[in-house]
């Protein structure tokens, strides 16, 4: 890997966004960037460099599910409302994500011998010792992005392309879901913006403003042909009425979506990205952790969604939690506080 | 929690001194400080915020050791090299570890329920997953602290005190610990700098600065009582000898020490905190990652015992892999590496 110029060695200086306060001191502090669009490209509120390209990892799996369902494949499939909404998940590895996965594969006319994405331990903590505790080993279908990668095969499979090697750039899936993120996010994606994801499929370094401007667009229909317009809507409705497939218990996006509904469709990405859709007021958003910390990403997208969901107070009460966080000790005594700071406080 | 002073909110600017790169583009970047520091108080090197107190939280689990070796307790209970170093362990739970736990009590003639610290799930991973295979859940002896606590109580018990309540600041052991800190590290100690860690005892905010004085003291023995100094030297010696003690496997401190012996001691805290000793050439380090983030403390502690170890190149060479680690995906493709930057580049 060739070294980098300094000045972009050490040019991240975004503000203080995110803290932990312990005792009466700051103890931890994590900067950050973010943006909020709306679907005309209207910047709405931006803090940090939010030109800036950033891998937008599993922040954008919905994007990447626009082709299954736009392309009839998702139909043609017969895919059910879980397995659509588990084509945009980062799933805890639990029973029912597992099983999804499997029956998307089956309806495709495979197994999961046709994934790519590689092994890991459940991301949920108990999935994870629940398959310990039965004396087996994890899978690829325990893969927190195998619903997104059965997405892939089904893509594939159902308008008759050999899926194997799915998850190379030149791959005919991996071009047409480029094409719609490309097209969504209005960002020109190409092998100078490529890295290679957890899951081996192509990441694309896109700046906030234009990935918040995607998901204005993904919130709205706005700015997308009537059939991708169509497909957002119909990814949007999916999560919003499984939001335990997209995650898992206990998990950020899971919980919020659990409380907001239809309100809000949240999705964490890898290295501290995340991104939402506020369709009520028609707003995207999108931030990114200078250091990569998902706690702080939490952060700043419950913030900003606080901020913009024009939600009733009930609404934002039940959302206070996700914003500001009590760290508790393992005696359940909570000993330090997580919270926004700088232009999110 | 009284809200803090603006100042004091984002006053962390410290140097990017760690940073991910992917693709050809650094996608994520750690702030830190730290020091480099002899044991007669000279500043040998030092980036960011030194003066500013920082919890030391484990990284110092060393020093709290101390009091358990110079009263003699662990002499009278008759503790073992490997009990002294889980003394100073942040465990993995694994098996052994927790086993030397509850001999530790056994010896002082109590069982678990005397454990103040909570129970978790083990830190390993293999561990935790052999647990739930075994149809078994934590108990106070898997937390990571179950070592440090069962020297608290072997001190109270070897010297006559009760150890009820002992994680409490006023409580004889606390007291103890306390002045052992304060007169090793030089740094004031009292109410105002106090907070509450992950195991329930007091955790105290110091001054990287002090803190690798601290640990050149530790390393050397200089300015130490003589009891004192012997008593470091002990700990030096049995987690140098036991370095899989002291974490777990595959973990940091385990797998340096491993490579180093008594070379080196290193030991992690929570939030980002890491203190080094190097006796060969009688340095202390102490560096704080400001987001609080493990991966960049070890990177940073790392590369500065690289810079000052004195090593041969053989030992330079098997210390690489901690200062730039690839970071894998789930495929076992390398994707992204974590490397110094800035002052540690």
């Amino acid at each position: 890997m060739r070294r980098l110029a300094a000045r972009e060695d050490t040019d991240m200086s975004n503000p203080v966004v995110a803290e932990v306060v312990r005792g009466e001191r700051v103890e931890s502090a994590h900067r950050g960037a973010g943006a909020v669009v709306d679907a005309g490209g209207r910047i709405v509120m931006a803090f940090g460099d939010v030109e800036r390209p950033v891998y937008s990892h599993s922040a954008i799996k919905a994007l990447q599910a626009l082709p299954l369902i736009e392309s009839g494949a998702a139909d043609r499939l017969g895919l059910s409302e879980r397995e659509i909404a588990l084509a945009c998940a980062s799933h805890s590895g639990e029973d029912d994500h597992v099983a999804l996965a499997s029956a998307m594969l089956a309806k495709a006319g495979r197994d999961e011998s046709v994934l790519e994405c590689g092994a890991h331990w459940p991301l949920g903590e108990a999935a994870a010792r629940a398959l310990a505790r039965a004396g087996r080993k994890p899978g690829p279908l325990h893969n927190n992005c195998s619903g997104k990668h059965a997405g892939f095969v089904c893509l594939a499979c159902a308008v008759g392309i050999d899926p194997r090697g799915y998850v190379a750039p030149d791959h005919p899936v991996q071009r047409r879901v480029t094409e719609a993120i490309q097209d969504v996010t209005g960002a020109k994606l190409g092998e100078e913006t490529r890295g290679v994801d957890g899951c081996s499929i192509p990441v694309y370094a896109i700046p906030l403003r234009a990935l918040a401007h995607g998901f204005a667009r993904f919130a709205t229909g706005r700015g997308l042909s009537p059939e991708r317009a169509k497909a957002a809507a119909r990814i949007r409705a999916a999560v919003a009425r499984h939001p335990a497939i997209v995650a898992g218990a206990g998990r950020f996006d899971t919980e919020v979506m659990t409380v907001l509904g239809a309100r809000a469709f949240t999705k964490a990405g890898a290295e501290g990205v995340f991104c939402a859709a506020l369709p009520e007021v028609g707003l995207g958003l999108a931030v990114k952790a200078d250091d990569g910390a998902a706690r702080a990403a939490q952060v700043m997208i419950a913030a900003l969604i606080r901020r913009f969901c024009g939600f009733d107070d009930d609404l934002r009460a039940r959302l206070a939690p996700f914003v500001s966080t009590g760290l508790t000790n393992w005696n359940g005594f909570e000993v330090a506080v997580l919270r926004p700071a700088g232009p999110l406080a």
